[in-house]
């Protein structure tokens, strides 16, 4: 019988995602203990000013694409392991979209919790970006140009590595 | 019976995307064309330099990072239509996706063809993100710090709307 | 090689679902020619009449059940391959989902599209199955009774056995 | 870092499925304790008397409706969570879908387990759905105006809210 | 915009899942006319005497194992696209996996046909592979040492390459 | 309210995946403790020395076989339970899989763990074969009578039944 040691996600000193010859894995997280971890993520949608302007009026009324891209964000959450595919499986016990129409963007925030062994951040990125490209699909008929920036994490606590957050504003 | 008379979804009027009464809805495409179409998209992962070299060094043959997200990228394309809520369910017929690592990011492309009644550009969309987010995956345990940025269409072509490229750079 | 002529499902003789040996298939409709194919099925949910009543309040802004039970059922009609076992995989090219609030129910409608070569009925029934579902689960901590009614066809259009429409009201 | 303090989803007094803006969430269940939760609901496919005689016979050998039927429902019950948008990812720990044929109809009902911070009616109706689905799927060739009726919970059982079990009939 | 000859997928000369860099992409099936193809696989579960014969009173009615890895066969076909990373979504218009117990294995023959651009080999052998793990879920509880064998395309017609047939026995 | 008392699904008197009326079910497991379990699993791709020798060379960089197989094999562990019917979801929390090119075949071992109530055999042997059908696709444009041979449970352990290793070589 094999036998497979706990392994050390954080080290810094390398790529965790690679066993020793090379090929990728998945981490064993067998060992690590069940916490409570949240992540916060973040992106925005960059488009032209009559753009946003026609989502801030289907906001109040006559076709509501933020309501479509939250509820697109949500349903991407839980399938993160299926699209990135060096990640756990999380039973996901808590998931917040919300988007903001600003001048000439969308802002997109997404807040993502577990009570698990690793944490969400690609949980809270994903929900981010399904969110952001579900605005896209939905206004690209009258503003092709869009672009999606600044998707990241903001914000990530639980779990031995500790909390972290973004200081570079 | 009721009947559904083939509805147009570039006239920029509005947002297709939404029926007369404002509910969302996929866009009744089938009484266009199948013609053969194609749509090129972008994005990046800004890095610091030294998450950068460490790609690079994978590359050449302890832990290919871009080779997963290549693969991350080309099977997300097929399931577009499960992650954007409004997208058609299409035939792919070709995907490519390319990575390259530049002094403090990857740049990621993603081509992606049809024949079809409606373009791609989701699925290049799609593509890109789900490389850029597997590249973040497979990295943050050294940099969390770092940002997916400028996802965006850079060319289709093909269908009634014709061929559009990108001319702001 | 094996040769296998291409097989009637309408033949009303007996369920064309299974082969000679009795065995579960995927009927053949290799053979059967790719014209647009209309079906619209429709259900309700039953329930108290406050519950009816948060809903249409929600409607008005403080929470929209139904603009969530619309997307699920469009999102539940490209997985319908998935969910029903012999079901055959189709270019779904159009998805209308409505729903409105009656006195003591939820009264759901859907129409699909395709221009296939065997009909939509399935995606149609399971489109107002989800919808009707995805309500059940978003006003359940209030009104645990509710039920799923009458789901049911309400008419198809092409393909070889031709129209059909309810008739029994 | 944001802090969110856990969630009630069973207040009663509004909709837990929307926070405070008003957009959907999937409910914080975090602060839940893991408890044996099971549910357990019904439904039946209203059908003619010579469609009911047809499954009968299949039974008998001769193309298995309803043994299809009963693993499209266990199947389904694993992608409740895909299917119904703020509905949580659970580890499934029993699922048993039985179906009868009766003189004008098949009833199904669907028993479903788990240990977790949330219940599984959502999982129990949607397995008897899936169920209900397939039965008019394998049948639809000779009897396009069966109904499906009925769709239910008949009890519940774990978590704080308790047990809870239909009284009308 | 860049430009993408339709390539040939059966030169021989090289692999054709890799583009010119080495990188793996969907090989372009854009320029290949759509034709019926067919593909027939077959397979083998090895076992001991005594778990065929538990395999063969099942059938006969406590507990059908061979009618539970049909279907699991008939649903996997639908999803070979979203297992095999570089394989193409393909319109399946027909699917028969059957399944006999020997002496002391099981074998497993599925049939594929689709009409389309490109072949269903990968269709039928994963439809073989997934009814072969099922015949193991079901019966590993009374004989872990069971062997899957022999998971093999048996012929295959259609598209420009023509039928090919094993010859080797 | 109907009880289910905790079953035990190994036995061997009989197959625990059907219930006392012979109909199929998912075990209940829900009595059973978590534990740390792993499971190793093993299988080969028969090839012509040619074949194996151009994988061989692609791994030296002109196109990465192994590596696109790696990762199938990763992601495919993740849906085991949508693939084999009555399979429970488990929480995952390793996967390794590796391929070695030999004279005429390429070996496959995959190992799997799990902190759950139930094992990870069927886990181990989907990642097999979801990596040998992708090794299959990749090189099938030069090898068509390629077979895939001897997938099978290497080891288990942990839970009640203990640990099992295979003994005849």
């Amino acid at each position: 019988m094999t036998t497979h040691p706990a392994q050390d996600d954080s080290t810094g000193a390398g790529l965790s995602h690679f066993n020793d010859a090379g090929g990728a894995h998945m981490v064993d997280v067998g060992g690590k203990p069940e916490t409570r971890r949240i992540a916060v993520a973040s992106g925005l949608v960059r488009m032209r000013p009559e753009t946003a302007a026609v989502i801030r009026e289907g906001r109040a009324g006559k076709g509501d694409v933020l309501g479509v891209a939250q509820i697109a964000g949500i349903m991407a959450t839980k399938r993160t392991a299926e699209i990135i595919p060096l990640c756990h499986p999380l039973p996901i016990t808590h998931v917040d979209v919300s988007l903001e129409v600003g001048q000439d963007l969308v802002a997109i925030r997404a807040e993502v919790a577990t009570f698990g062994k690793t944490g969400v951040e690609m949980e809270a990125l994903t929900a981010v970006s399904a969110a952001a490209l579900t605005v896209y699909d939905m206004t690209k008929a009258i503003d092709r140009g869009m672009t999606i920036e600044s998707i990241r994490l903001e914000s990530k606590s639980g779990g031995r590595s500790g909390a972290w957050e973004r200081t570079d504003g």
